[in-house]
Parts: structure tokens; C-alpha cells; sequence
């Protein structure tokens, strides 16, 4: 599962090309090729993980530049105009073969390259040259998945079945929701997790699975995630705390599952003991609204649309303080997209107002924070079709209730 | 040891205002204050790893602006000027608060903010304010830890010999690299470690450990570390395969251990059955290397000199190709420094021509990449003293020796 087909990358860069001529025909200034330095970028586009430049031009083939490991390199890639670039100075030369002299106008991932790295792009590529963002054209051709990028998910969503099938063997007496966490995550490596997770974005710091229950669980956390927790420490200022799980309180277990690169994002609840009754209103309720989420997901549906809509449900079902977070810190979204990444594009938030397309692929997470319980929730991840959607979380939805 | 106290915090926002004043007095165009935004600086000067801004002028108390969570920062800091600000909006008014009437020269950390939030901090702050970078005045001071510093990089080192010793636990037959690096952050996590590693930089992935042996460990891999190894799939690329362990065969294990975000770095030997013969030989030679670089450090050593002296003793001693990586992928350094980030400065490199100084903490690694038996070496975690050193890797260096 781990090679990226030919016929994958191929298709990429003709979607990148694509995004690139609709920039251009809408009258925008659209770059005469890429430069594409970012690690889920490159191996979107090439196959390989390598330390590499890809130059995409805004036609023809892509050439890939390799500074560590060319053999590898080459192994995992179908590119076949591969070449081993160790310095910055050989990347004119490159761009002029494939572009033909300057001025060129090059797209290089703006969200994510940091100023001082970007101000020796300037440097090495010299006169003639304006650096612009293209991090909107890549993240438009991602957000569209193949059957094969949809496999990788499945890939995902089976190894969710088979982790939450081991909670029982792990969820005893004195254990704590940091040691919950960890013991998954050891189980979901050795099951088939590459043991990596990439979420985009400056200083971001995520783990596989989240883990939180009762009082602790309750705490805001410092990240954009509707789970936060008190954490181990205030370095960590999130997921699970050292404090050991209480019988009878729900159990939160969120967990990211990457086999190759594709991150399937599922949530379910469990338990030591008895679920509280309370908690399983809360829960039925919750279902209830991924339910709604996941019946308007279809092509052509307004992912801000199904934001309100699920919002005013919540409000309407008595959950609008918690919904989402603890109250003054509920994040501004119900879903996001997944793929080589975890924070893709589209978003099923505010402002994301341009509709979903088939070969979306998105986790829909209905949470509700609660003082006493933590967070009680479910998450799926889901293909949006023409016809509406498929669900690729096959795990059971039920609690998963653990004996004492 | 996860509260950082109040001296510790005014001792680092004095030493941060030391370099700035150092490069105002030496005509450098230094910054009136800085607004850090990265998580590690931002635990480093506060306190709290929460989502903030913190405005440090050149002279006078620091301010901090809280985005999420308030509660949490105001436990987590000794700091008193501590305010909530939701939009960066905001900004310039805290600033004059500070500085008095523009315009400002406000210093960032370039090195790692993203071109796009860069902009949009220009936007935020408007007219007669220049942006300047700012991160080699927090990464000086950072640079030179103080004796409370130490003691969080000795709990860590404590933990390398609890985990250390567990390897025999876990090393068996039919355990990969994979697996045993996996069974190895479980249990550090369950024993202390904090769960996560911070590196500083565009776009890095990093686990808590690195496990690779025998020809899978050979393989270079796509990092800027000393150990490559084949990892699991093209996408992870690097670190243990899911390949079983050999018997009688070199096994390398390479930890960060961090209790409360300060990383011990510390790397030991170990094997299934019996060392090898030529193996013991390798490993007595890079031992010879490794008491060699820790003899030279001190204060007033020059680290491009100690890196120097160990390349040629390394070429004298037989190992000039394979010394710090496969043929044609030998990473260019033989020691790094660590705190909040595992890759500081100074760094036992070419170029690192200023002179060390008492409080740096370097881990050193001399390693060996041999195509049979992986990667031979060790590494310590060191301080820097007037004197000379102390190794802080208190764990055993003798091969970890495991019965089948």
C-alpha cells in the first residue's frame, strides 16, 4: 500500500495544472511552475518522502531535484525526469529548462515556508523571479480524492476496528488516560500505523490518538481540537492526564490511523464499568446530530450550511454551551477534511461556502464538553459521492463497555 | 518539575533583553521588543505552552496576551502583566502600552513564522512598524541553560537508564525495529517522558526514539540525523522496518527524553544473542571518539575545532567512510545542542567558530554506519562548565546484552 501508482501522480499534477489554468483564465497571476518544498506536497506529487525540490510547470512534465536519498528517491517515484540537486545555485538552471529564460513567476508554498527559508529562495533564484503563494492550487487538487487515496483511507479505517477492539484489554483499574493513549498508540503501530501524523501548519504538535475522561477531560486545551484535557504537564497542556480513570465515567478515544500517509480520523466512547445513563442521552443525542451532519454531505452541499444546520440542532437538542468545547473555547467547525495531512480542506465551518465535490473525503465530529464526564462524542470519516455519501468508519458505534 | 519558577522566567526575559541590548550596542538594527508566537520560545519566556503572543520590550516587564486558554496561562505563568486578547486587532495597542507611539521596530521569530502569517502580522500591525527577525537573540539565550535547566535534562537522563534498562523486556526474537521502537516510547512514556518532541523548523517529524539494525539500519535515510534506517514505508522513511531483529546483531537505540519539554538525547548499543566481534572493535573506536570530543568541551572550546580534531581522529582510527552516516550521506556534525528543541545551537560543526560557554548542553554521537551490522555509536547529553564537562547520560555505556 505504501507506492504511489504512476498513474496517481500522473493524474496529480494534471489536477495541480488544472488549478493552475483556472488561475490563469480567471485572470490571476498564475505561476509559470511550481517549487514545491513541503513534505506531504512533495510526496502527494512525486511519491517520495525524500529531501527533494519538485518543479511543476504549469504544462509538461514534472522534474524532480533530489538532495537526499537519490537512490530512494527513485525507488519510490514514478517521475521519470529525476535529478540530484545538492545546492540552491543549480535551481535556475532547472527552472530554465523547463521554462524556458526569465522572468518566471514561481509558487512556493507561502502558508507553510518560513521568511528566513523564503528570503534564500529569493537569493538563490535571483533577478527576474517573483516567489508567489501556490499553497491554494496544491491544497484544491488534494482536497479531491482518487479511488486509490480512498483505499488508503479504508486501510485507515480498518485499523480503527481492530485498535478500538483492543480498549478492553487495556482499559483496567489505575490505568490513566495518558497511559490509555500510549498503550493504543503502541497497538495501532504494531498493527499496521506508519507511526507518523502530519498536520499542516506553524509549531503544531499532535499525537495519534487522544485520550480524556471525566474532570480532566473537561479542561480547555491550547490546541484547535474539540478534545482537550488537562495533559500530562503544562508542556504538553493537552490529550490525557497522569490521573488514574475513574469506573462509570466516559472515556473518549479519538484516534488518527495512517497506514501509508492517509490519516482515517474516528472517535468512539468507552468505559470502565457502567456508561451513566446521563451520558448515554448525551450520546444519543450527539448521534443524532452526526446523523443530520452526514445526510446533507453530498456533491454540491454548502459545507457552512451544514455547520449552521447542525449548530442550530445542537442548540435546539439543549447543547449549545459545551457543544464543540467547553464553553468560551468551542472551536468554530464540526469536521474537517483528511488526507496526507489532518487539517485539509474543505471545512465544514464558517465561510467555507464553496460546495463539496465528489472524492471529498472528511471525520465529522459532533462533541460536547461536560464538566463531570469530559467529552462525549463520535467521529466518522466519510467519502462525499454524487448521491450523497459513504461512511469509511466501520467500527461499531457502540460504547465499548469494559469489565472491571 | 513542570512549573517553571518565577526566577527562572525573569532570569530568561533579562537574558533575552542582554542579547538585544548587545546588538544594539554593536550598531545592529535590534528590535524596540519582540512578539513571540512559537510554542517553544513562548514556554521558554512564560511559563505556559497556551496559545499567546508575548511582547518582551528591550527594557521593562514582559506582557502577556493570552488567545486560549486564560486560566490555564495564568496557573501555568509566573508572569503578572497577563491579558486576554481574542484578535490581532489588538496588537498595536499593547504595543504603545509598551513602547509608547510608534513607528516600531519589532523583532519575530523568521526562522520559523511562515511567509503568509508574517503578512498577515504586517497587516495587523499596519503603518510605521518594521518586522525584523528576531530568533537568534532567543535562540542565544536559550542557548546557555541554568542549573534548574540541567535538573529537567537530568530527569530525563534518569528515565534513559529506567528504559534502557527495560530493553531486554522487549527485545526478542521476531521484534522489529518498528516494534521495538514502539514497545520503547511506551514504556518512557508510562516510566515519565512527557510524550512529545519538539525540533525547530520547517516541516519536521520526529519520534521519541530511533531503533535500526543489520542492513536495514544501513539504509540512509531522509533526515538531517546521523541514524537514516529504512522505516516502515516510503512515506515514514527513515527509523525501524517492520523487519524482524537478527540475532547476533548490532542493535542501535537512540532516545529523547523528555519529562517536562527539556530533551536528554542518549544512545546506546544492544543485541539479541552476542555481540559481534568486529562490532565490539567499531564500537571500542567510536567510544575512543566519543571520550575524545567530551575532553575537549568547555568553556572557551571552539566547536568547528572539536569537530575538526573528531573527524581526523576518526579517519586515523580507519572510519572515514561511514563516520556520521552511509557513504555520500554523512550528516555534517558530530553534537547538537538540546533544551526545549532537540536541534540548538551550538552545534559541534563547521562554522560553529564562537567559543562554547559554560551552561551549553550539547548531546554528542559519534555513530558509525557499518552496511552489515547498521549503525554503531553512542551519545551523551553533556554540560558545558568552566572546567571542562559533566556527562549527564548517567545510564551504563556496555552493550545491553538480551538472551533470546
Amino acid at each position: 500500500m505504501s507506492t504511489v501508482p504512476r498513474e496517481e501522480i500522473d493524474r496529480r499534477c494534471v489536477a495541480v495544472q488544472a488549478e493552475l489554468s483556472q488561475l490563469a483564465s480567471a485572470g490571476a497571476e498564475a505561476p509559470d511552475a511550481l517549487l514545491v518544498v513541503q513534505t506531504a506536497d512533495l510526496y502527494y506529487l512525486s511519491g517520495t518522502a525524500q529531501q527533494c525540490h519538485l518543479l511543476l510547470p504549469r504544462e509538461g512534465a514534472a522534474r524532480l531535484l533530489v538532495r537526499k536519498v537519490i537512490e530512494r528517491a527513485k525507488d519510490d517515484s514514478p517521475l521519470s525526469d529525476v535529478h540530484e540537486m545538492k545546492s540552491l545555485r543549480d535551481l535556475r538552471g532547472h527552472i530554465e529548462a523547463l521554462c524556458g529564460p526569465p522572468p518566471w513567476r514561481i509558487g512556493m508554498e507561502l502558508d507553510v515556508l518560513p521568511v528566513s527559508t523564503f528570503r534564500a529562495y529569493q537569493r538563490a533564484l535571483g533577478d527576474g523571479v517573483e516567489i508567489v503563494d501556490a499553497s491554494r492550487p496544491i491544497l484544491a487538487a488534494r482536497s479531491v480524492k482518487s479511488d486509490w487515496e480512498v483505499d488508503q483511507l479504508r486501510a485507515g479505517s480498518q485499523l480503527h476496528e481492530k485498535v478500538f477492539g483492543e480498549v478492553g484489554s487495556h482499559l483496567r483499574d489505575g490505568v490513566s488516560t495518558f497511559d490509555l493513549q500510549t498503550l493504543l498508540d503502541q497497538r495501532a503501530c504494531a498493527l499496521g500505523h506508519c507511526g507518523i501524523i502530519r498536520m499542516r501548519g506553524l509549531d503544531v504538535s499532535i499525537g495519534i490518538g487522544a485520550v480524556v475522561s471525566g474532570e480532566d477531560g473537561a479542561v480547555p486545551g491550547h490546541s484547535m481540537f474539540p478534545i482537550g484535557g488537562k495533559g500530562p504537564n503544562s508542556w504538553v497542556a493537552g490529550g490525557g492526564s497522569r490521573r488514574p480513570i475513574d469506573r462509570d465515567t466516559p472515556v473518549i478515544v479519538d484516534y488518527l490511523m495512517s497506514t501509508s500517509g492517509y490519516h482515517a480520523d474516528c472517535t468512539r466512547m468507552a468505559v470502565l464499568g457502567e456508561f451513566p445513563e446521563e451520558a448515554t442521552a448525551l450520546l444519543e443525542k450527539l448521534s443524532t446530530l452526526l446523523r443530520l451532519a452526514e445526510s446533507q454531505l453530498k456533491a454540491g452541499a454548502i459545507p457552512s450550511a451544514i455547520y449552521a444546520n447542525v449548530l442550530e440542532a445542537a442548540k435546539d437538542a439543549g447543547l449549545a454551551s459545551g457543544f464543540m468545547g467547553p464553553e468560551g473555547y468551542a472551536v468554530p467547525f464540526i469536521g474537517h477534511s483528511v488526507g496526507l495531512e489532518v487539517n485539509e480542506a474543505p471545512v465544514l465551518a464558517p465561510k467555507f461556502d464553496a460546495p463539496l465535490v465528489a472524492g471529498n473525503t472528511l471525520a465529522v465530529e459532533p462533541k460536547f464538553t461536560h464538566p463531570e464526564f469530559g467529552v462525549v462524542g463520535l467521529e466518522n470519516t466519510y467519502l462525499v459521492t454524487d448521491d450523497g455519501f459513504e461512511n469509511l468508519s466501520t467500527a461499531s458505534e457502540d460504547v465499548i463497555v469494559c469489565t472491571p
